[in-house]
């Protein structure tokens, strides 16, 4: 098919052609960015919703449970989904599976995983472009689902427009990586299983985290909102913490864009730059460079500056 | 000072040349690229030890506990301290700073605190070049104590030779930002003020996230070592886990160096990358197609390319 053909097909909504174009970004950076530039100019309409937490917070019943309510109120909703655990890659229960199947029937929701594979910087960009794609498509809100635990998924957060941190308190506290790095950037913070031992604390916790939190006037003020995934409860508060979010000032979400646009390019232009040192110089001669390196035979700065100058032809 | 008198200076352990190196490699990329490429062919004798864990986790009074035992044996030692809580950048008690003030006035120990400032991969770059002149200053071991909790400070733990996280049992926990990409990265676990309630549950916590780790035949399997810093119990232990490592095997450290090898490579490279376009485009100019981006008058991707394009002059 046709780059022209694919694009007015994505944005037709087309379910193939969304799908096909999401392999594209994966698969083959050159033409995934072709696909891009001719996409942007029809994005910017989308909320992108960023979800993230450890393994077992919940998140994918939260996904579910948003997902409904969002197709109630007749908005439209894709999904990315970059947890290995998460259900729709097939790490879960039936009953999850079975579930988020009925919305893979409706044609106003579109699911798809995303793989966390690939160097640094390029899950962010994959997951970056698939959200530029649904927003073009036609979607309303794109969520992205994403483990809260790796670099790659700290950088994903960067690149949505609100961040909401799943935390569940009493047992997993200790393992459950409430890291500070997506302290920092989360916009509502859902303490999930709500019902249980040491809610309160968890909420108390991320009260006093979020104090030491540099605060600008007139700019958002994080949320905290209790939710139990699986009965529902608490899940309207969620969807008014992100309405919220959206609508408190104009501004705001303009200047977060603004941030998301400049950590986007800079992440395309570091990897483009990666990468054609890398294409221009080959892999063998690379890793013949590391080992001098190693070795101490050369330094890195020489090293880095040989890799730059062959990579130009200079040599 | 001439490079060269500086250089000289710096190899012959004199400690305002080796701080005035250090000076040059945080505030002056280009000239400290020059100093590392003369001291790096003198380095390689040192092993390069990385501290990380949460604040309050007693980093500090364990790299102090540890640069008396090391000094003990007569063994010279070099800190750099990226922790902003650490004693040695003011944020402690007086008792702390006193006593690592006594360190300061032994000609065999060099403290040095650097400002987590500065743009990504920029961190790591400055902690492995400060590392590689101390080494090259005749430091019999390099500790780099960071607090595991940014980006930039994993990139850090990633350039040594033996990374050893700190975590503490007990209230803490959930804030105490146990994250897994440290946990991928540790060689040796600490479990601070051991005394404490729910040491043993940390303790098996660490023991169940490590065996989720992929572990290859003849790897170094990572070690838990129980501490109270403030008494100095399990210290000798954590130095027998330190010793093990570094003996365990020459091809295990060969291997570790040569991954750190790649990975300053990496950061350098990309470091410098990134500044040749900013040097050549101007920042005016960059923020200017953020602008443009953020608008949706054009896309990421054109945008890189311009910058890429006009970085090399070709516009």
């Amino acid at each position: 098919m046709e780059l022209s053909r694919l694009v007015d097909r994505i944005r037709a909504s087309d379910v193939r052609a969304t799908a096909r174009g999401i392999s594209l970004i994966e698969n083959d950076p050159e033409i995934g960015a072709g696909l891009i530039r001719d996409l942007f100019p029809h994005s910017g309409h989308a909320l992108i919703v960023g979800i993230t937490g450890a393994p077992g917070a919940g998140k994918s019943t939260l996904v579910d449970q948003l997902v409904s309510r969002w197709r109630k109120d007749g908005q439209t909703v894709g999904v990315i989904a970059v947890d290995p655990t998460s259900p729709y890659t097939g790490g879960a229960v039936l009953g999850d599976r079975i579930r988020m199947q009925a919305h893979a029937n409706d044609p106003g929701v579109f699911i798809r995983s995303m793989a966390t594979r690939g160097r640094l910087g390029g899950l962010a960009r994959a997951t970056a472009d698939a959200a530029v794609l649904l927003d073009a498509s036609g979607k309303d809100i794109v969520l992205i689902e994403t483990v809260g635990v790796g670099q790659g998924e700290i950088e994903v957060v960067r690149t949505v427009d609100v961040a909401v941190v799943v935390l569940v308190p009493g047992m997993g506290d200790g393992v459950q990586v409430l890291k500070a790095g997506i302290m920092e950037i989360g916009d509502i913070f859902v303490v999930n299983k709500a019902d249980r031992d040491g809610a309160d604390r968890t909420v108390s916790e991320v009260e006093s985290l979020l104090s030491l939190r540099p605060y600008q006037e007139g700019e958002w003020t994080p949320r905290i909102v209790r939710t139990q995934a699986t009965t529902g409860e608490g899940v309207d508060g969620l969807m008014d913490a992100i309405e919220a979010f959206r609508s408190h000032s104009a501004e705001a979400l303009a200047s977060r864009r603004r941030v998301r646009a400049g950590a986007q390019l800079r992440i395309i232009l570091s990897d483009r730059l990666m990468r054609r040192v890398e294409r221009n110089v080959g892999s063998v001669d690379i890793e013949a460079l590391i080992d001098r390196v190693a070795e101490r035979r050369t330094d890195p700065y020489t090293a880095a500056d040989a890799l730059m100058d062959r990579a130009e032809g200079n040599v």
